[in-house]
């Protein structure tokens, strides 16, 4: 399940609590999709701002509607103890795999965060992604430390957060770091804006906010990769260059999600956690051209 | 309670709740040390690593053990929804203040952290600190952000920080930062290795973290300042210079203030949330030896 196109949807939710109709439906369009795995609970289904007891419930939804195609739950927290929680409520969910980033509030150490997988993997059943995002975790994997955290039982794919954007570069990137990782570790890429460099550079999976979105978009960027077609998958991502270019000057796709979610009738608004608010203004008008123009609905 | 030294006492705790009686000594040995004010459950106090539940417990504690001393609560969490929440509970406690940071996973915009502070200080009846720290926030305030919130109804501090170490520029940064709030608002220096800079440059408080453990020590700094004696103050800061160069390799106060309270007994081992780890190795051997020769027992 570790390869193809893994598609992160929102988790729509209010002060009241999480829209579990609007979510439901988020996860069975993306299964008839055909999407290769799901990826419920990650940033973009906002995770981090969920209580245990939401967080189960969403679990529960993603794999009941899910049908034939493989869940994936992020499991991150603070603390250890509480991962430790998560991912047995994943597991009771049905999840098939789950996902884990080193979530800090006190910046963390190299020593500290391979102990915390060590604690989390050793008490596992099912398959663990090492989630890989500085962006939110203030913590900057080594690839050595990816390396030593790869060999713990149960690790079985890396989501990496970008990579150069020269294809000779980005290549050698995911060759350094596939060097020191086992081979049955995949490598998968995500921020977005690098889907079809990252795929073209070897890595075997896309994990995708915007695949939780428009999956039979990124689907066929996908697709044109896996089948060695790097021109064609270059050139599909070229075409969402205005989308991606309004992700970068918003930092970051979970606000700019939510805005789409809403504007095509996916999730009510407001379908983000306060202080999250979801674009407006000019903004949010631009992006409803493009989702016109580019055709995305 | 916004002025002089206010001591950040550790949470002690393990992987199966909080050891409320050593909390409870941490707490009474600040009172009885004569402390200006305690912040509980600030940063030193690992507030983002418990649960609702275990933050009211600890505020109770708190309270009950600070004798007339004012005790402010921090009530800081992901979703403006949880600390709302916080807020009562902390009221509750019989808090005196609340001390507020905008914890952040996805990176918040200005305009999110207006919003937030906002909500907060609309549904609060007692002071409010607002907590800058933007080593675990991933937020950097702006001055004219401050002078905003600053405006706010029941915000009665800013904690901010640090400053530049020359004191002619420490002086002007405190100046640039008191000409944009109100006189109502008082400034604290946070950062220990910058409290005699900054309370000689004029902030009236020093929200201070190795203040709750060594409160005799650091109130003596406190005191000299306040006097006016900016040359004692800075002498006696300079005298724990070793201190503050072993916190700056490891980045920051609390795995060290952790071991430390494990060697005078203040607190068993282990006393942080794991994944935190206190410093151990020939690390926690040089803290031992600058414990004895720096007389901080």
């Amino acid at each position: 399940m570790f390869s193809g196109l893994s598609a992160f949807p929102l988790t729509p939710m209010n002060e009241d609590g999480i829209d579990t109709v609007a979510y439901a439906a988020l996860v069975r369009r993306l299964a008839d999709a055909g999407v290769d795995s799901i990826g419920a609970l990650g940033s973009s289904g906002s995770y981090a701002y969920l209580s245990r007891e939401e967080r189960a419930q969403t679990a529960r939804i993603a794999v009941e509607n899910a049908g034939t195609v493989p869940v994936m739950i992020g499991i991150g927290a603070l603390r250890t103890r509480d991962v430790l929680l998560l991912a047995e409520d994943a597991q009771k969910a049905g999840a098939s795999a789950v996902l884990l980033a080193p979530v800090s509030y006190n910046k963390l150490s190299a020593e500290e965060v391979y102990s915390h997988f060590e604690a989390v993997t050793r008490n596992l059943s099912i398959p663990l992604c090492v989630y890989d995002n500085p962006g939110t975790t203030n913590f900057q994997f080594s690839d050595e430390l990816h390396g030593r955290i790869a060999q713990l039982p149960n690790v079985r794919s890396i989501k990496i957060p970008g990579m150069p954007l020269d294809p000779q570069e980005a290549k050698a990137r995911v060759d350094r770091l596939r060097a020191l990782i086992p081979a049955h570790v995949s490598i998968g890429v995500s921020g977005d804006w690098f889907g079809a460099i990252g795929l073209n550079a070897g890595c075997e999976a896309w994990y995708s906010a915007w695949g939780g979105l428009f999956p039979r978009t990124l689907l066929e960027i996908t697709r044109a990769a896996q089948r060695g077609d790097e021109q064609e998958a270059s050139q599909l991502m070229e075409r969402l260059r205005p989308l991606w270019d309004l992700v970068a000057r918003q930092g970051g796709s979970l606000r700019v999600m939510a805005a789409a979610a809403e504007l095509l009738g996916l999730a009510k608004s407001p379908c983000l956690p306060l202080p999250l608010k979801a674009i407006h203004g000019p903004d949010r008008a631009h992006l409803a051209e493009l989702i016109e123009s580019l055709e995305l609905a």
